[in-house]
């Protein structure tokens, strides 16, 4: 066994990705401040009671369970943020009206989500809590589509699905919970034959007038119009230049937790899903703080992956020396944003290998990148 | 049990302390590109075998352990970035010459390194391989001021050790591995009873004065004299404005995987050391391939403890509508890095819960700042 080899879908983000993976992230975090997300950093360990509360069962699979040396008790890494973001927006703000929380790091899965998946996403999303209308779910997913534009992409793809038509009309049959659970994993996959009386739904799917064909084919009740309602309008208020509008009414969101509109964007090149999210209502509920909740969640290296990779910066080569001019001028150039590296003796005209397209030089008594 | 409560030494970061964490990792990370260091990022899982290849017992006790479900072997969640990135250099960079490498993530540890603590420590750092002179521990010591100088540091103390000359004169006493373990530490924890015949390495602590002390004091080895000089050369190399250096002798290092100098910043009021680090020449051999490595890290969120709470951005509320002219004046501003929260209905009036000190208004048929 060689010692260097990392575990299956585990992987370093070596220079070139990282510096894609920073851009991003700044420019995301700063898109997001400047619409008023306010960053959060909740731990990557908490005891698995508080960490899986209110969440389904995929979530707890994904999640690895550590014993707490301190405590003896159970606790799990996380494997999604937004579980704890709906905490701190319970119990730590506490605040009465609207909370615009965002936030950026890694989590853990014991399985990849797919075959080309990593086990270590590296997580960034905002959630806005305590406001129930259509009106939170709007601004989300705009900044949804706003950030993958930031990340370049060029045509977002939206796909917009309401669960709660799922619910009402599984409200119907009588089944124990395990059968539920395969229920909507089989909506959830398109598997007509296995989802029985729901088999209408996994056929609802296409451009935005399947609402209309939607309208038609499901039972009349009150609660499914207004969910097709609710969908007919988002999807009119998010569409724009460069957004493409899809409806998929087997979209039942990620781990289970999602009570209302999910949305998950898709571009060009990228069969799976660059974002994900939708209205989750009930999390906070189970820390006994119950608010509407909508948000969405990117992976970032997902999203470096697309990025062309700008080239590492071009630097200045400098010589190692104590003398004040020279140290000076590495410092008034650095100031200005410029990379200078300094030969370390031994390893001179390594100009190529560090990446330097100049270098700093004494000229007539004066130091000067030539 | 109250399900919200967090384990003990764990803590979520809110918007204040998140603000300046962001702050300060950008500030140093930036400071670290200018300097010619490239950013990776390790995974926070690798097997055990790699994750603590060259290291101590202390590394191996402070990192979790958890089962791969798809290998079935023993990984653990990293405490310490520097193996990984030892590994990075050795492996997969694979360069002949000098490299310059940086990251910032989170680490996790069983138990904390002390009472007021966090268990997971926000890391940051750089390190330089390739080079075994003096002039890259100059640069690496010097790299590590100017982040805290960053960070808003005003007098930084530096504090050097060389742990060569505790090995040069543990090598002359013939004790088992467990008892080198206890002597080692009786010798870190200025335990001069436990210290036996290495005693008077505990009292050689002071200005730079210490280093002419042990010249006399210490048996007069050739490894004990050149060690001495390296730490004399250093101390003068970094002392200067705003700095002050001190030398102990009985400082050896962190987690015992440094080889040579080793050294270790503080400031007014943080009895604890703000920034660690040291020369390291043997990690990388436990991969196959030795190269010489100096570095040093930090905890980013122990740093901003100390910064001043820079308070929320102003921002502007803006009224929810469909209006093209709103919408356009709405990106115009954000465009231009101003924070814009856009009112949702039912909760007015919500400017100062949202920090808002500005609104944008209609007035005489244009959209304003007021």
């Amino acid at each position: 066994m060689r010692r260097w080899l990392l575990p299956e879908h585990i992987e370093d983000v070596l220079p070139a990705e990282a510096r894609v993976i920073e851009r991003l992230r700044r420019a995301i975090l700063d898109l997001f401040e400047r619409h008023g997300y306010e960053l959060v950093a909740p731990p990557m360990l908490e005891y698995v009671e508080s960490l899986l509360s209110g969440t389904g069962k995929d979530l707890d699979l994904a999640t690895f369970k550590l014993v707490d040396r301190l405590s003896g008790r159970m606790m799990g890494v996380r494997a999604d943020h937004t579980p704890q973001v709906a905490r701190i927006d319970a119990h730590l703000l506490n605040r009465q009206g609207v909370a615009r929380l965002c936030y950026c790091g890694s989590v853990l899965h014991t399985v990849p989500a797919g075959m080309t998946r990593t086990r270590e996403p590296l997580q960034i999303g905002a959630e806005l809590y305590g406001h129930a209308g259509l009106e939170a779910d709007v601004e989300i997913v705009r900044l949804m589509i706003d950030s993958l534009k930031a990340a370049g992409v060029d045509t977002v793809h939206v796909d917009l699905g309401n669960p709660a038509i799922y619910r009402a009309m599984a409200a119907d049959l009588t089944v124990d919970p395990e059968s539920a659970e395969s229920l909507f994993h089989a909506v959830q996959q398109k598997n007509a034959v296995e989802a029985g009386p729901l088999a209408v739904l996994t056929g609802l799917h296409g451009g935005t007038e399947t609402i209309d064909r939607a309208r038609k084919d499901l039972p009349s009740k009150p609660a499914i119009r207004e969910a097709l309602d609710s969908l007919a309008k988002l999807a009119a208020a998010v569409a724009g230049p460069g957004v493409e509008v899809s409806v998929d009414l087997s979209e039942l969101g990620g781990f289970n937790y999602e009570s209302g509109l999910v949305f998950a964007a898709f571009a060009e090149g990228s069969p799976e899903a660059l974002a994900r999210g939708g209205r989750y209502d009930e999390v906070g509920a189970s820390f006994g703080r119950s608010r509407p909740a909508t948000g969405f969640t990117m992976d970032l290296r997902q999203l470096a992956a697309r990025s062309k990779g700008n080239g590492r910066r071009a630097a200045i080569l400098a010589p190692l020396g104590e003398d004040k001019a020279l140290r000076d001028e590495i410092a008034r150039l650095r100031a200005a944003g410029e990379v200078v590296i300094v030969d370390l003796p031994g390893h001179e005209d390594s100009a190529n290998e560090l990446g330097c397209d100049r270098r700093l030089e004494r000229k007539d008594g004066k130091w000067r990148v030539t």
